[in-house]
């Protein structure tokens, strides 16, 4: 019981200590950020008025134009009216960058303009990175059983199914389900609300976001005027981290699955193996079962032991 | 002798498919977009005409005009003169978008114009993120031995050092070298060749790109009349899938150091790993050695069981 306990306090800690760093992040953006994003909205303006006032307009000069004009696009700041008045380094929006930043989705539709923003940025995403699959990971890991492995004891002893097709009658349910929830539901509400989404882009932000592409061609809540923008920005990012941890979950019932249904073998690499246990077993000064560990480590697409390299980012 | 000719075999076969899989996304992406790209500059560059061609500019009239000009630019179409001429759907470019895409790390320099060429996007992310994954797993339990295993083998039996002695030292070892040649000298390597980045600048980049983030404010090749642009653009691509696999390596000596340490076993969560552990047991219908894997398997942080949310990527 104590050790139910001490699980839990640790994984509420974890939820609380993440909240406080992506609050924490967002100040230090939005203070570092908002100056020197008032001042090039200040400069593009005076630019614009420049522009407009001149006698003759040739394509010289409107090229000059542009070209600041662009570059201050770039970094998020447009020169139309109607986009003034909202900032991208306000605290909603300061949060949503340090969001993306730590789940490495990256939209990219606002940048850090100064250095300072862009050193603080590294240092951010050096802690935060890795502490965003820890929290997830510990999410995922009590989902499993009311996700997971619940549901596929139950199949098992209600329906009477053989383990090989609960696992498999589980994983499309469970497909379907995230699917429906995570991408298809989520789509019409995105079309619904963004008046200039159509329902194939939103499907197609759902995934570049859920797979941490984050092409950032569509961001939710920029257009102008946008009503409850701090709230809207704020729902996004409960969706994308509830939604990571579904893509997780997939991800795991169908390891397990594969691994059961013996996908798993045909890409087992044994040369590489041999030499891991050849190296473990003296390092690790194993008993019985933790050389039984250095054997099943090694294996390599068993789903229990098998790594990713986008682990790269804990 | 013949498993490790099986084994060399699936990886040359795993790269060689991986290269067709990132020629033939080049090549469609390619195909859909080019026609769409040269017709949205060439009404660009109508819409620049007439602008020059008209008495007098008002307010109205050039935020019409520059409303048109940012939007062409969301998709990496520039009015300026000197960009018009490369595009960003040649053969090379739709390579590098084709990578960014299945590595997940999607600057959002450019992004498919057409509805096409979203939904081709989608159908192939689903099959390249996967299977990016599982050829960069390939690579790195390769490069385990050589890199990790041997060199701290090599520390125990020539220097004479403890286990826990010697992943200490080649861990800061590898981290120095990781560092040094990824980071610091690419950097040095990209602020020469960009002439607008400064060091500072190309860490970012090298940090963004290689935590798969991607934000897409500094993409290397961009700017106009780069030399040898298509070279440069390959060489990106293979910076940045080495890249990746030496942050998987060093993540995975990591693990093995944090592991030996003892410093995982403070966020042991033991709660759901009797769950598994129950759950489990009957599924596998485990012998003596699958009930070890399935106990290893549910330690959290233990380096071999231990998934990412990031495996979502596979």
């Amino acid at each position: 019981m104590s050790s139910w306990y001490k699980s839990w306090i640790l994984l509420t800690g974890f939820i609380l200590f993440y909240v406080a760093y992506l609050l924490f992040g967002a100040f230090v953006f939005s203070t570092i950020e908002r100056p020197v994003e008032d001042k090039l909205k200040r400069d593009i303006q005076v630019l614009k008025e420049e522009f407009l006032n001149q006698s003759c307009v040739n394509a010289t000069s409107l090229e000059n134009f542009l070209e600041r004009v662009l570059q201050a696009n770039k970094y998020g700041i447009s020169i139309l009216p109607n986009s003034s008045a909202s900032s991208n380094w306000d605290l909603a929006s300061s949060l949503f960058f340090a969001n993306t930043l730590v789940t490495t989705v990256g939209y990219g539709h606002t940048t850090p303009l100064s250095d300072t923003g862009k050193a603080f940025s590294i240092f951010y995403a050096l802690l935060g990175v890795p502490f965003t699959m820890l929290v997830l990971t510990a999410c995922v890991q009590r989902l499993m059983h009311l996700v997971t492995y619940g549901p596929i004891s139950m199949c098992r002893q209600k329906i009477g199914l053989e383990p090989l097709a609960a696992t498999a009658v589980h994983f499309a349910i469970l497909l379907l389900v995230v699917v429906l929830g995570f991408f298809v539901v989520p789509a019409v509400v995105f079309s619904y609300i963004e008046d200039t989404w159509s329902f194939l882009d939103a499907i197609y932000f759902c995934f570049i976001t859920l797979c941490t592409i984050g092409l950032g061609d569509y961001v939710p809540g920029e257009k102008p005027g946008q009503n409850f923008r701090s709230l809207y920005k704020i729902s996004v990012m409960v969706y994308l981290f509830v939604g990571l941890m579904m893509m997780y979950l997939v991800l795991r019932a169908f390891h397990r699955m594969a691994d059961l249904h013996g996908l798993t073998s045909f890409f087992q690499l044994p040369h590489c193996d041999e030499d891991i246990e050849e190296d473990k077993e003296p390092i690790i000064e194993a008993g019985h079962e933790d050389q039984h560990e250095a054997e099943d480590s090694a294996k390599p697409l068993d789903p229990a032991s098998q790594t990713s390299y986008n682990t790269i980012n804990r």
